[in-house]
């Protein structure tokens, strides 16, 4: 099968999330022993979990964190003052589990992925998902990130990793990355998707100063004047503008939707990234689960487009995946409301006072 | 020693925030091999909490949720159609390990710690912490909940129940509560408190209809007028229109700042509780923690007057504590981050890039 008929059968495996079994969950949750709809998102969470894998009960006590790491050619225009070299020295900082995401992962018993999807360095330290497409992409304020063929082999090499991380038992994956230059190139790819203004959709990345942030505009204007991506085709616009880390991100949220798992979104990079696969296949936004309203300011846009809203907003903009853990515990917590709470039969309490015709209050 | 003289030494040896450690925690911060304050809030808590011990690297891997139940003589005024008798099943429900707060508690490894102040029914469960002032407040629109030496003694039952859980190694407390009428009486402690409308802080409970809550709101507005509670003696507050759980709850958080151990504050009724701490003891709010933002109004006036923003809002309004175990996930990552991320330095990159002379972003 040639890569783009591998990704059209992935994308047309997409199955939507089980109307059912979402009921049974409402139902469930309805007759737990606390006032109607009181643990609020947790509920929701637990609905959307049963759509995703058919089950009323679920667990999520196997997690996976994916990073994916790629250099961008785009550094070249001074919209990072981050040397290149920080990528590798961070995606090799991230398998030693010294950075905030691996640390964060490793706290909270989430499993740690690190795939080298185009960094510009040999990475052979142990551990590493080796899948590099190339030594970083081109320029895009000069020409395509990538061709096509490219794109399409980096979308699949995060499918891949995806769908090795739930193999090997994970019941969660989150998506993250690490990449010198990656807001930039989320910012284009967002301004093609969704026509938003370059100035709505692009911050200040680590603390960029009003000047940095002008070169930063004008290095995304010229991307979009210059490569002309075509909405309507993700591929085509994360191939021209994006790179190869936010091609894998999306590969692995439509493996998560095609495996029938949850895959968490990290930040402003990630949910563009999450952005792209729901374009590419709008049943698989039922799959995504966001965490943390990171502090860049095209994350709203972006949320705003999958129609999600950030379970919490702890004014976070590190990148790497680090929201994840996190929101990982949170599905925790739905699954264990969900699998433990006494129902009010079970709890010795006579439900009928939750009429609302008797117009109480639980406490 | 008389109660009295108890408290007093309690609130006496309250000693603020170690300023000397939170600098060092923030020197410790920005050599981080991170774009500066990208960690947001998790920054900020170990920074707080490097104050509470007096350490730059802390764990808080032992967690305790200290429950206090209590029923309220309110409830002959309809203020909740639950029955009381709710107050002692989930007493019991909770102990079992079958209730929202406690099936979370168990999720995330918090020992539950049950503490029964003033239920009206003679429990005699495994593992109950048996500190009972009554059977159950009286009435607080016909007089006081209790007289001043009853408020003392509930204090101080909360005060030795954290105590006791810090002796057996608890690193941070999480303070709620079970009490069906504890909604109507929080209302009336934090108007009294901050002289704040009562329309403006009482809510809908688990589900008031607008003839409910107007039930609600007279019942508060006659509490106030008969017992006319003195604002400058939170002590007196808690005696007229209080109860035994809040009480005890803001006991438990003033011996948390004692025992120089953070605490965390779960929704409504535990943020007013926290408030009253905070009103006998202003050095103590340094030691709180907030989790969820409840979505009871009175909620936001609370951490208004505590100077506090919640953590997370998962649109949660079930009480007993149930905030708290994941509000304790994140003190544990805040640890996570301070204790095992590397410094520029370990991690072998140049931080002088993050001059902002030279314009840059991280990624």
């Amino acid at each position: 099968m040639s890569d783009e008929a591998a990704l059209r059968a992935l994308i047309d495996g997409v199955k939507p999330l089980d109307s059912a079994a979402m009921e049974a969950a409402r139902g469930r949750q309805a007759r737990l022993a606390k006032p109607p709809g009181s643990l609020g998102r947790l509920e929701e969470l637990s609905v959307q979990l049963a759509g995703i894998t058919g089950k009323v009960i679920n667990s999520v006590d196997k997690k996976a964190l994916l990073v994916f790491c790629a250099d961008n050619g785009v550094t070249e225009e001074g919209v990072s003052a981050a040397p290149r070299s920080v990528t590798a020295a961070q995606t090799v900082n991230l398998l030693r589990h010294r950075t905030g995401a691996s640390v964060l992962a490793e706290r909270f018993g989430v499993e740690l992925r690190v795939c080298d999807v185009g960094v510009n360095a040999e990475l052979w330290e142990r551990g590493i998902v080796s899948r590099k497409i190339a030594y970083g992409t081109k320029n895009i304020a000069r020409g395509p990130a990538m061709d096509r063929a490219e794109a399409v082999r980096a979308i699949l090499a995060g499918a891949d990793t995806a769908s090795a991380a739930i193999d090997a038992g994970a019941q969660v994956i989150g998506v993250g990355e690490m990449g010198i230059g990656n807001t930039t190139t989320s910012s284009a790819v967002l301004a093609a998707l969704t026509g938003s203004g370059v100035e709505l959709v692009t911050g200040r990345g680590g603390g960029l100063t009003d000047e940095g942030r002008a070169r930063k505009l004008r290095a995304i204007e010229r991307a979009l004047s210059v490569n002309r991506p075509d909405p309507r085709d993700p591929v085509d616009v994360l191939a021209r503008v994006g790179g190869f880390d936010l091609c894998a991100m999306a590969g692995a949220f439509l493996m998560a939707a095609f495996r029938r798992t949850p895959a968490v979104i990290d930040g402003f990079i990630s949910a563009v990234a999450a952005l792209c696969a729901a374009r590419l296949c709008p049943d698989a936004a039922g799959f995504f689960v966001p965490s943390h309203a990171s502090v860049e300011p095209g994350y709203r846009v972006a949320m705003e487009h999958l129609n999600l809203r950030p379970l919490f907003d702890l004014e976070m903009r590190l990148g790497e995946g680090s929201g994840c853990p996190i929101a990982m515990m949170m599905l925790d917590a739905a699954c264990a409301v969900m699998g433990n709470m006494a129902t009010f039969e079970e709890a010795g309490i006579d439900d009928t006072y939750l009429d609302p015709i008797r117009e109480g209050d639980f406490s």
